[in-house]
């Protein structure tokens, strides 16, 4: 239990740190500065040291009202009946009854009509990707992914009193649960084996006799946060007499230096087979004869002589990393994993979006600012975008163009001229500080207000004065 | 000039050899004397170790008769009336003028009423993989490949006098030029840099102002060999008192340390991320912000903290490489690339191929052999047959209903029982000695003939004593 | 030019026929009365008898807010703001000058900013579907679509002053043009010959050369409507003085007897194969010595005997017409490409749309009523649903779940209990009139109830009183 | 019993039929003449007006040997030996117990040490496809198909003594049973309805209690035949004293005048759709109301107004009929499917399979003959090739390359100069007559000979003399 207070801990709201963090320069830091709130009282860096990855823990807060604003069933009924929720698509109905866990999805729409008869019959609800239905999951979501460079997700699970709705089990991310209402017993277990400490996927259901006792017996109420490490199995169940809402923030899936490695190592032997001709060298006349399961009792000594050769290469390998390009990928791939970002309403009137061109009087106002050598821009957001050469050419991919719903668009990018190339490292790299036109890499001014507008016009781009001039 | 002797050197004729070969017990050894005798005066040891992917080699033997009845353009006259020999498919007519390559295909069959007019309007003729139409050819190359422990392949060149028929160029596999007709005059170059020695792809046409000077240039007369490893740019092209007519016998196509290690890696890595916790751990936090290629100039700490972990891991990876597994994927490819063997009267004697079964005045008369304990057994050929597991099973591939078209069958197998492995592998090491069925490793002797006519059906083993019984 | 007033013609506005319409019992009638008013003065028996799929028609009211409220630049512009309009799928930007038509989409979302940047450069602006984005738009086609039966769409087209957007074509669709700003010269031209009078498909641009003389041409104004039958050719472009904004309002894509017959024969001759010997006896055995286009010109008598068989066959064909099962498929279609009801307040208050099922104080209230036989009850719309047999059972196809984008969802469809067809059926004839649960003919409380239930529950049901007891 | 003689009869041999028929010009002839042998003393003029697609038909002759030479046990054997037949794909291995149908088809080769030993066992061997294999077999069909202008397919039985192989059950084709050795005991059923007389499909296997008594019940002894049409019920068993081996030669699958309508009505609807307005005019507005399964009880006049017009529209079709084209849709089918001509030793020797060009001493020797205008040609066979429009080119299509595996070969063709069309069909017509060079109708002498050079290149022209000068 890493924290727990006899009296209440009384923190900020979710809407004043919200709105505190709109006023940060640094996209970063407006991450730090959530998770901090996220994780109060215990301090971000004691956390990442003893906790992350590490061990199960539990925030207890004697404050049901903590968490408020971030979700709720009232919240969960709205989203039913103003949104096409699908059984099955978004939303599961189950059940866990005598060890035997059930889904109950019919097909078609969730309406709360057919919705609340599964919750009175004693069925848990599990809303898929809640930050789809409410802004405020997005926002919150879309700020923490800055913090974990790693997709940042989200399920909310309501249980009706006295019933359990999932066998144990574990996952394959780091699991934030966060008691919103009611509260639920939980028991959290060591990983079984080694094998499964930080596991690469997630595990079949378990029965009871296949876990042992729990390390971790709590019961979470509402606005405490229990932490666990994937790998750690782990099973809910609400007492007779509390119903329970809770969101899992969950992230670091696939975010290990193993799959960093599945990107590297193909791209490292390409290379070393390209520039170093012992790996482009013919295998011995024989070595069927001798290598190969059938032949791994034998006592051959050119087994070893080709045993010592394969390894001496692969260590070789680590000669030829293209480690930065690796890391691109993996970057690549968080652009098109991640939540667009929820503009602040300061960026929004520093943007496109806000930018005030409108029809009046069957004419086109264009009251927007133009932009002058001196017009002062910095990108979006930090991790908004960012350039991959691809063959001959250079293109930027962003994540502002994504949807709420995972992948639902593909990954988006522009070709970019090469010449524009190190004006838009330049915004990169300045970012947080606004920088003027003028100061972009670049020989002309008219190239840099063609960079400045081509950005503006995609959003990725905000300027350091609303985008009006009366 | 590897061998060049004054006087002619006459050797023994290529239908005495393959009848000799035939008597060799050890279908191994049979590759090696028929190889002994392609190069011939020089010594396979000698060409193994000063020449063999190293550089070119001329065998010059004042001997036009030395390869007979290997390939002649009579029997090439003879494929094209008799087969359905198939333009773009079997047959390629081509030229070489002014710097210009071209490709004169027309569609459908070559019959030789169009071919020989091609020919004579000064077309080159290219026959590929004559293995399918000419069993000399087909027997060659499958001797051959198990010494190479590579597919063995062939195309035959057919110029007419004073012409070229391809543009400067280099391959990706071995080559050995065998001048059957004629002869003609041949340049071969240095690879023009060490990214082309021992390349892994074929190098698209070069202009003659892109190959510098020959580094060896001479006229190859019927009765000698040229070789040239892969990556050695070559031309040739007819004088003008004679036509030419040569076979290439290749191999050695991405057979090399890298093509192993593209098999290997990602074998290694899923064990070691499966093995170590340390492929699993998460990376950390903020890497994006120090690694990557638009950080790759930053003077980050946290940069070189990173390239020496990961390559800390990749040397740990040659700890978790299943080697043996990723040799029998090269020999599971090999067992499908490779020809089926031609097999001896012998052979067919003590095959089910000669299993004297047969149909007499209305009935089936059964002449053949039964086994017993004491039949003496052996499989057909060394390598003809491996075992694999495939998850909870283990399959026997095997090379002898391939086709002599390249990959016209899918790769043959059937699974075999666990309990007749052990005999399976008994046999396979016991190669090439006769062994009694009853010396199976098997409890019981109905088990044991039962897995000697399983192999003896499907065409893998042959007996001692031919399959008749009076 | 059908109806043109002097003085000008005020009729109720959209928002009076819209809250009229939802008082009609029937959706059928409710389709008339907004098809009556959208083309008042005109009689719609009038309008049909004398001009549909006939001839181009003009109605002018000298009353530009005649359509206030069906769609304006504003919202145009409030649509690009709000919703993610992605250039080309949801956005054309062309132009046509110098007889030279060119589109201009950039990729990615279609900013205000940009947009407008287009306009004020002189391109024309296409919106399509604008029933995703507007709610008055859906809900004007979704009431039209019924006395249509086939789809209604919609475009909206936006142009500068002094600009054409479009070169001269023809469309595949019966087209309304109602201005709604400004105002737009038109000229309508006779379609060229027989053949494209009524097409199939639209016709590729043309140029001026080809259309010959206008039969028609005049300038809208707002507030006017043009009519013209798919192969009119027409071409629009504003004068130098007032941008126009239209939207054209289309239907009839492909709902010809053709079509009906492209669904019919094959399951007709399918049907003849099968009950009819005379369709399964074998071909006369040398008819493709006289038959075929190579022996047309021959004498043979044959041929003749060879037609009228034929002939008689296809005449007799018409004996085995599953007509309304090929109407059916063509009614399947309908259902799956037509748009998803905009429910009324009432509409709503007594479905399941408005069951006031809750989640209260942490305690789902159901305050709905209960089913009981003598609740009264009706399908939501007329064509909502349809029973569809699919080889052994029955299927009940329905509209109501459609997306607002044209096919985004599969057909969607449940199977029916064949005890409850019976049912289903009767609710479907007897709308618009409300009848008891306890009339519906099945044998038992409890199923009637069930079936209630289950159509309720799928939205599909409204009950005569508001789902709410005290 | 169509024909049944007392006393032995005795015909000519199959080897002198096959000699004869080669003499004759008209390769249709051919084919008479062959099917007049085969249902000999039968006439064929009695046949094809009493028996055929009427009723099953037994021709007796009490002389075994009558089908000589057309295939047999031993060369059965041959063919396994010297073939890759494969189980599943060339041979099936069935039995038939106790109204059990069972198929023991193992993977892979099926080498005769196996399939006698099934043979032994009881089961029966189906060879599928003996035309592969057999060139007597596929030169018969081979010539049968032009007789039946359909594809002429075999299948090979061996059934051992007191065996059955196949259950009862009916075939989609007529069938002409040829008993080659030992004798079988037949049973065939009449058709069980009205529906299953030339039925379009096979059945499934029938139980003994399902086909009622046999219409005919005979012992088939070899050199007998029994034919009996598609649809009726067969089964075929062998008495204990004796094996059975016949052949089945199959025509008229899918040869109706149905499957020349489903070729036919998408056309003619079609073309009455771009041709008749009255196609292509819009369906009523509320025909969704009366029309459809829905209403099909209902009593509004509308209904028979539909109904009428629809029948009307399908007989109005008739008038728009492309018959020549379906036709010639046919014939491209036919052309695809068919077996490849099997040559005479005259055709070798006139078409280009004989032209004596050909490799001497090192050079090309061309001794075929020059095309002048006074030389004689004509085409290959009859039906060996056809012109079809596509789009705007003319292709022709022909069989000469088609693979004696069924489909085994895309269909084969090649795009014809427009103005060479008249002269190809010249020659179509003119077939069996040779004509000069100079004959065909195209201007200039070097077109013609440009012609004649094509087709014969192709081998589906004959010179009336041998290709070979002096």
């Amino acid at each position: 239990n890493l924290a727990s207070c006899q009296r209440p801990f009384v923190g900020p709201s979710l809407e004043s740190i919200l709105e505190g963090i709109g006023k940060i320069a640094d996209s970063r830091a407006r991450a730090d500065k959530l998770f901090e709130w996220l994780i109060l009282p215990v301090s971000p860096s004691i956390f990442f040291s003893d906790v992350w990855e590490k061990k199960p823990a539990l925030i207890t807060r004697h404050n049901p009202g903590y968490y408020k604003g971030l979700f709720s069933t009232e919240v969960f009924h709205k989203i039913l009946k103003e949104n096409d929720v699908q059984y099955g698509v978004n939303l599961d109905v189950t059940s866990y009854n005598n060890g035997q866990r059930q889904t109950h999805n019919p097909p078609g729409r969730a309406l709360p009509f057919s919705v609340w008869n599964y919750f009175k019959n004693g069925c848990s609800l599990r809303l898929l990707n809640p930050q789809a239905f409410s802004v405020t999951v997005w926002n919150v979501l879309s700020i923490l992914q800055e913090l974990f460079g790693s997709m940042a997700g989200a399920n909310v699970y309501l249980t009706p009193a006295g019933t359990q709705g999932f066998a144990p089990h574990y996952d394959d991310i780091e699991a934030f649960i966060i008691q919103l209402e009611g509260k639920k017993h939980w028991r959290v277990y060591q990983p079984r084996m080694a094998d499964e400490f930080l596991p690469q996927f997630s595990s079949p259901n378990f029965s009871q006799a296949e876990i042992g006792q729990p390390i971790l017996e709590v019961v979470v109420e509402a606005g405490d946060l229990l932490y666990f490490p994937r790998g750690f199995i782990h099973q809910g169940d609400c007492l007779p007499d509390a119903h329970s809402l809770h969101i899992t923030i969950s992230s670091y899936q696939k975010n290990s230096w193993g799959s960093l490695l599945e990107r590297l190592l193909p791209a490292a032997l390409q290379i070393a087979v390209e520039e170093d001709v012992e790996f482009r060298e013919g295998l011995p006349l024989d070595y069927f004869s001798y290598m190969g399961v059938q032949n791994s009792e034998k006592a051959d000594p050119r087994r070893q002589m080709f045993i010592d050769k394969v390894q001496r290469l692969i260590r070789k390998l680590s000669n030829f990393c293209p480690l930065d390009a690796a890391v691109d990928q993996k970057a690549k791939d968080y652009l098109h994993d991640c939540l667009p970002p929820v503009l602040t309403e300061e960026e929004k009137a520093t943007s496109v979006f806000g930018a005030s061109t409108r029809w009046e009087n069957g004419h086109v106002k264009d009251l927007a600012l133009r932009f002058k050598g001196k017009t002062k821009i910095r990108l979006l957001r930090r991790g908004i975008a960012r350039l991959f050469s691809e063959g001959e050419n250079i293109a930027l991919y962003y994540s502002l163009d994504n949807s709420r719903v995972y992948h639902k668009e593909e990954p988006k990018s522009f070709e970019v001229n090469s010449e524009h190339c190190d004006s838009i490292e330049f915004l990169i790299n300045s970012y947080p500080s606004f920088v003027t036109v003028d100061s972009l890499p670049c020989e002309k001014l008219v190239e840099k207000i063609s960079i400045a507008k081509l950005l503006f016009a995609k959003g990725l781009l905000v300027t350091e004065e609303p985008c009006v001039c009366e």
